[in-house]
């Protein structure tokens, strides 16, 4: 058969066949709509203008009164925002009625934006973190316009509001949109304190069930994550098990590091070295390195 | 001299010696001729909504009739892809007639768009292994609208369809466009089996020639790659040789492993841990981990 | 309250205060003004054009004198990038006058255009480099149109020149933009030499003061980076100082491997194997490998 008669004829019964194998496992209707995750990285975009005005997008010059710009953000993105929680709450719970949802809904996405001030008064003590923990940068303008650690603690800080809200879906669509610009993976169920930064980034991977304190730094390639998950009668992973670990205060964690389970703490003011595997709590003020591997060098 | 005189003047000649050097060693009328990698990522992007409508993209609100969209992203990005694999024939393949460049590009065009319902099929069994493999997720929705793992294999089981079809170049363009959206880097040629899942993701590499069997489950920054290879009379790396290893079915192989050799095999059922360094085949059942690094811990 | 009262009510002085808490410490009006990051990826996007015409973007059927677009494109990225490189100038110089900055910041751009030529030749040679280096190529042109190497040294060389000249924020915008793209995290001040080769690339880290030879190949996962910093009399890191090796010809470094430390050296022709950690010089023609670590297998 050539192409465009192919085209014409066999390639609608293709397309019904995909509806309906991808709608035998995906309610369309349900999950978001008809509305893909790209529609939660608009949303993304328009709260970072709304935190970091001029930043990322800029602004055309008849349009300078960004008090203005950032008020009407907020005000569509909030309108998005809503109508999509409306949607994931519908769908994880089919008791719910549209008009509970949409109360629900509506006070989640206020109580959100509510916070934003305080966010970035927050953000502000990571830019503080990023610029006393670099020497290869001279000001706060350059952390903003271009370290990764901000624009994903940026994202993480919205996510996690809404993951404490219990809100489905949507804070793990931003957490990995966050993960794609810039290589860190922190699920937004992750509790992170003020003044963090992570340098470099790329292949950070921070679990669910973590709690940093304030004032840490970690580098590229650092795993907080789980040892092992027990399995329930089906041989399914338990879910909402405490998998992963607590960082405190004043920690620094060097690159590839792993450390892994819900019972290990890293006491405050330790430092962890590249490398490192760690599947125990260490007390505050610990210093843990691997004995320095002896390459064979051979000229 | 000012920028301005400069822009009229200098420019120019600039221009055109740019164009000169370029055109020794990149044949712009051959390769994808005047189109560039961004048109095989729209491409994707059509096809991506066949296999998964509105997760990424969304519909609006009076064009809900997908089976109607599906089928006509198809037939748009079918009629694309021929005419950009008929270039790649034709550049690659100097003695082929353009009319038999189009009868060939054609029939894999309808090959790979007749088997995207057996490769949504398989995706469904990645999902599956997913949603059985993170504790942290809780429904098939947030698996298809937010891990990478999927979205990498979507893109791996369409280049990789092409790739044994012997078509140059675009499949790699394929791959390489997935290793920026995920950070996760399969090359075209891996043969991958069912239920496959990624966790996380970063900094994985699959080399040209692994096969991966059922039930295989990757965490971040594991490498499945080459030893070294032999070079040729002229100090130049053969091409086409078997570089990469098999991984059997049901193997876990944990953050950060490296696996490397064209004979070495992974037995069925086996455990790799982090960081295991290992370039010779371990037999079923294995579970391979390293000695324990004991860090000095000092206080 | 509803959310429609509180959009209307409440929002305008939540924007109030956000742009309040943001100027407080990043002065729009400075750094780039109303211009976001964004807008220098799309002035690189202009020079990737003009370097590599038709690799990335596509020209539309009529546009097909390559030489008129590269130069139309180089004329309006040159003209954008003199503002901005201004704003920058004026931002961290309160004493230099508006026609003192566009004079410098003209010399700057015609300065870096002029070198186009140069440095197309120079990334010619960083082709060869992947295609001698990586057995799964079989073309140029595919190294070209998916290769990540490729694209971030493309930028890195632009981004070098101006970090020569001292432009500030710019090229560290430039080259966390080829981050983003493709994993691979080279500073602007790194000095790298023809030949340049990193295969696969997520997780890469290649620090400011990094002095790399020519023909050198890296692998992904790779940190050539600082082993601890000096801080000032404040506890802040002291900045500007040599922090980052020397990696000298014809060196070959595997996966995973880190290298600390300005005073360390690598000799040319050495190899550095997967995983090493090393923080002092080796001499010329060393080989240095872990010992290879036996894991335990337990079947």
């Amino acid at each position: 058969m050539n192409l465009n008669d192919w085209l014409n004829n066999e390639v609608p019964s293709i397309a019904s066949n995909l509806e309906s194998i991808h709608s035998e496992h995906f309610q369309v209707e349900n999950a978001l709509g008809f509305t893909g995750a790209e529609k939660i990285y608009a949303i993304l975009h328009d709260f970072r203008f709304a935190l970091f005005p001029c930043v990322c997008e800029s602004v055309s010059g008849d349009e300078v009164r960004l008090n203005v710009m950032i008020a009407n953000k907020l005000r569509a993105s909030a309108l998005d925002l809503r109508d999509l929680i409306i949607k994931v709450y519908l769908s994880a719970d089919k008791q719910l009625s549209a008009k509970d949802a949409e109360e629900k809904a509506s006070a989640v996405v206020m109580a959100l934006i509510n916070k934003f001030p305080q966010i970035r008064a927050t953000l502000q003590t990571d830019v503080q973190a990023a610029y006393n923990g670099d020497p290869a940068t001279t000001s706060h303008e350059e952390i903003l316009l271009s370290y990764p650690s901000i624009q994903a603690v940026l994202i993480h800080r919205i996510a996690h509001e809404l993951y404490k809200e219990g809100v489905p879906v949507i804070p793990r669509i931003m957490s990995e949109y966050s993960h794609t610009l810039t290589g860190i993976d922190i699920h937004p169920g992750a509790t992170i304190g003020d003044y963090f930064f992570i340098d470099h980034g790329t292949g950070v991977v921070i679990g669910e069930t973590c709690t940093i304190g304030a004032h840490v730094k970690i580098y590229q390639g650092v795993t907080l994550g789980a040892k092992n998950f027990p399995l329930d009668e089906q041989g399914n992973p338990i879910k909402g098990i405490k998998r992963h670990p607590n960082i405190e205060d004043h920690v620094v964690i060097y690159a590839g590091a792993t450390i892994l389970g819900g019972n290990t703490t890293i006491g405050a003011n330790s430092t962890i070295g590249g490398n490192v595997w760690l599947t125990h709590s260490v007390p505050a003020e610990s210093r843990v390195y691997n004995a320095p591997p002896t390459p064979n060098i051979a000229k």
